[in-house]
């Protein structure tokens, strides 16, 4: 026995299984029907232009009307209509693409007619049955000598259809909701949805007599056509009551690929405020998604605007986008716009650049982190900023510390500060020996500074309290001590004893004298690892987490509180020892609760006394 | 014309559209074809008990196997097995659902063999051709004097099915995968796939040679059968390296639905580690996701383990999910059976459950301020900790303060440290006047405050650094000022002076002599509010955060300092105030940057030249 066959899909077995599975949202009904609506509109204009629809267009909104009384919602379109036939063919049979025959027809008269045809005619009329126990057709076929037709459906397999009388030309939709679908009768409800999906749709989409759409939303217009404030009032309409953006991006594209669009650099306060998923995903002006993860490359979802195009395959699983070829290509493009602007905005107006760095900064450091082309572009024009609030190119910057910040082994040592008011002590020591110290404070700072390490030859970066300032960057000099190495041992001694704390591992150094007392530093090393481990970069890291804090305590030889210690009585030098440490902690934010309570108090006492 | 009629379905054209909208994720063709392997197996088991299936049962293992040359991954039971025309009818016939007839058929006669059937037979089958371009079945049917068939299609709607040779009972499915799908080939990558999926199905699976579930999960066993170290082991198996959970929940109902499963607290060593989304939901012992939003009310997201449930409607849309009725039921049931466990607990082990309080504390809470009901129940078993690590209920805590700590208008006054180390001397002032302080540091304790504010009668909450200690909880006495008024107008002006910073507004008050000269507070209610608006409260809060703090700065007239700032010269006077204001900024951590930097030098030469 051998026999060859077709599969057979039981309809009505499958069709309550499209209704479920096709969307997971079922407000999706109302786009669907709305664009199915626009595209038997924008048909008839094209056959209109091709000559081959001599009547009059007249009006050509497309209306949507609720009446929460009698349970129903209309869409009306005065496009193409259909014959009872032409029901029959596109409706009734499920998934015959009535888009594919209508290009197929006219593929060779108008590139723009083809494009301005929406989505798979037939499969989205079905998601109606998501929120309707009923639905009817009635239509008028643009066709001269037709007759109206009249369909229902009760979301079974059955239908009828038969003639009717129907003045207009094109078709009205009626939906009579489902028990469970009320929500949908109420006009708020419908506005959000007509006003999340159809916002931009190219017909005008009247609502309870109001017009809801701009059918020419700035991004399918030309730059040239364009005024700035053209753009910020876009940005506005999208973000209401959000910060003017700092700068945009048209995208417009049509091959290898279509798209156009408006990139928008938002102005942000502070690193968390920075919202992704800002960016709308439409498809010929009919709103997507606003999860536009993987479409766009993950640095530019910190990016606000709109992206329209009709190649990113829609529906499809996530290991599929990453894999389609548009989709990569959309990506390469939209990063290299993106770094010709910010490399354009550079080099044309540097001040205003900077001003801007703040809101950018993070940005550009993470296209950097997570793209090497991106890296190699931005590399010109990522700024670093120091301190003092100057900015500086990487290049600029490796020129302004070359002479200061070598090292005995010619290495470049790069000072940073990851809070300058914090560790202020330690900038005014660095800054004050002729270093440069960089702010670096950013959530994204440590994982830029270890690419900066790996890119730039020769230079290492080290945090301003990472040592003491003499020993920050190692040169051949030394300071003498005043002290004899008795004294330093007696001193390193007594230190120990009265700070009695295994994590403060006391060192007496040879400070200048301008120095402080005692200063409190954190290998860079050990504390990078503990951050890495901290920000969850486990693994490894795990054991220094566990790990306490580790300091150095500096007693400074050349201080004359130094020299007071050493002659003091032995309790007496104990507590300068121990007030000299806690100014060190002070300095480094570190003396704390009751230890600070008692510092305090013991201060008011002497104020109170003096 | 009126005419009725059925809709139809275009096979060819619906085909493509099944495989591209069934499954985002193409590695679920794994699950449905190893599922439906189990179900054949499953369904010849009843047969073999009901008495239908005489012969011998054998060994009954799927075995899944690799072969990267040929492209082949094959799936073999032992179960049922297909004729010809079984195959024709529930394979070739989309959504024909087995699963249906097969439980029709044997309804009325045991309750467990309709219980062990999974999913809808057919349709999961064709998710093979997510990855295969083609497809072979070899099967022979469990019924004697059968003749095996052998199924080959390959992804368009034709099928050849012929006679072929298979000694042994059961199905093999073939699948020759396409070439965007290699990594499907992939013996790690499958490997992963069947441990998520499959790691506790009812029958062996054997993949390479090796045994990859466990049949019998521990949660379709019965609590009496359990010790604590299965639970304990269960736990590491679905959570590699955790600590050892904190305690369990067995859940275990059949009507009115059906629902199994463990519940674990975990341990955790602060908020920022609790996770959400490591339930796991499986559907008769098949995984499913680990996105249980919706199905577990929000708070117990945070909660481990693992929930199966025939009953929660899969791959609907998110609105249909919350409207479920069994959803609902089953939302309740958990968090009813939560509450009876914590309060258990409570009531057994009142040491243990303090000791654990730190990890199920933000739980708790969080459960009562989300859900009415739950904060019914735990209202009796919530824990309030004082600065000092005791433990209170919210009624012994009423009773611990309501001597000392009720107001002269009878309200009593709750004080609360959002951080006992950085607010240790207003703890420490508080604590010595006999008042108590409750350490209320966690994300949701602002919350948490307004909630019992509203649900404790005449109470209010207010931080230990809201006022001088003296002005806290306002008495009808008062203490009495050394100082004459024409002197507390002198002081008064000569800090304000001193200080010079409009946010700062200074007042003399009468102070105990023991007391800070100066102190520094933050008035609760423009605390609260911009605290709420630096969340993200938003809204009408965002006229708060954008005003600068405001402080009180309470100079004491009582305090020897005052005596000195106003006996001392004009110059040594404001030196003397500026340095008692410093020392409030340094208990207030609000010492900082330059000026923090200035004070340490100024107190280390004060060090060196004493």
């Amino acid at each position: 026995m051998q026999e060859t066959g077709s599969i057979s899909i039981h309809t009505e077995n499958i069709f309550p299984i499209i209704k479920k599975f096709l969307y997971s949202d079922h407000e999706i009904f109302l786009r669907e029907l709305v664009s199915n609506a626009v595209d038997a509109t924008q048909k008839l204009k094209s056959l209109a232009q091709l000559g081959e629809f001599k009547g009059d267009l007249g009006e050509l909104k497309v209306r949507v009307t609720v009446d929460k009384e009698a349970r129903k919602i209309t869409i009306s379109d005065r496009g193409l209509g259909m014959t009872g036939e032409e029901i029959k063919k596109y409706i009734n049979q499920i998934a015959f693409s009535g888009a594919t025959e209508f290009v197929e027809k006219y593929k060779d008269k108008d590139a723009a007619a083809k494009d301005q045809i929406i989505g798979q005619f037939g499969l989205g009329f079905y998601s109606a049955f998501m929120v309707a126990e009923q639905v009817e057709i009635w239509s008028q076929s643009y066709r001269e000598g037709t007759t109206a037709a009249h369909w229902t459906c009760d979301g079974s397999t059955e239908f009828t259809l038969e003639d009717a009388e129907k003045a207009e030309r094109g078709t009205d939709v009626v939906l009579h909701v489902a028990a469970d679908s009320d929500e949908f009768l109420e006009e708020a409800r419908l506005r959000t949805i007509l006003t999340k999906y159809c916002k931009f749709l190219p017909i005008e989409i009247e609502f309870e007599g109001q017009v809801i759409n701009q059918t020419q939303p700035i991004w399918t217009k030309q730059p040239a056509e364009l005024t700035d404030e053209d753009y910020t009032k876009f940005y506005q309409e999208l973000y209401p009551f959000s910060e003017p953006p700092l700068f945009w991006i048209h995208l417009n594209v049509d091959y290898p690929f279509n798209l156009t669009g408006i990139l928008y650099f938002p102005k942000v306060k502070d690193e968390m405020q920075f919202q992704r998923n800002k960016i709308q995903l439409y498809s010929r002006q009919v709103f997507i998604t606003d999860e536009v993860k993987d479409v766009v490359p993950e640095f530019l979802m910190l990016l606000h605007g709109v992206i329209d195009s009709p190649d990113i395959p829609l529906n499809v699983s996530r290991s599929f986008l990453q894999a389609d070829s548009s989709v990569k290509k959309i990506n390469t493009y939209i990063t290299k716009k993106v770094a010709d602007k910010l490399n354009e905005l550079f080099k044309k107006d540097r001040a205003g650049y900077e001003e801007k760095w703040s809101d950018i900064g993070l940005f550009v450091k993470y296209g950097m982190l997570s793209d090497e082309k991106f890296y190699d572009k931005a590399k010109d024009f990522v700024l670093l900023q120091n301190a003092a609030g100057k900015y500086f190119t990487l290049t600029e910057y490796q020129e302004h510390v070359q002479v200061n910040q070598k090292d005995k082994n010619d290495q470049t040592v790069i000072l940073y500060s990851t809070d300058p008011e914090a560790q202020h002590s330690f900038v005014v020591a660095a800054t004050d020996r002729g270093y440069d110290v960089l702010k670096l404070d950013a959530v994204l700072d440590p994982h830029f500074i270890g690419q900066l390490e790996q890119k730039l030859e020769k230079t290492t970066f080290k945090r301003v309290d990472a040592d003491t300032v003499g020993k920050l960057i190692e040169k051949d000099e030394t300071t003498e001590s005043v002290l004899s190495d008795d004294d330093k041992t007696r001193l390193q001694e007594l230190f120990t004893k009265s700070i009695n704390n295994e994590h403060m591992h006391v060192q007496v150094d040879a400070l200048s004298p301008q120095d402080a007392p005692v200063v409190i530093t954190l290998p860079e090393f050990m504390r990078r690892m503990k951050d890495m481990q901290r920000v969850g970069g486990g693994g490894g890291m795990a054991m220094f987490g566990s790990m306490p804090d580790s300091y150095t305590v500096s007693v400074n030889a050349n201080h004359p509180v130094a020299q007071r210690v050493l002659n003091a009585e032995d309790e007496a030098g104990q507590k300068l020892a121990r007030q000299a440490f806690d100014l060190a902690l002070l300095a480094q934010n570190m003396l704390k609760g009751e230890a600070l309570t008692a510092f305090v108090k013991r201060s008011a006492d002497l104020l109170a006394a003096e």
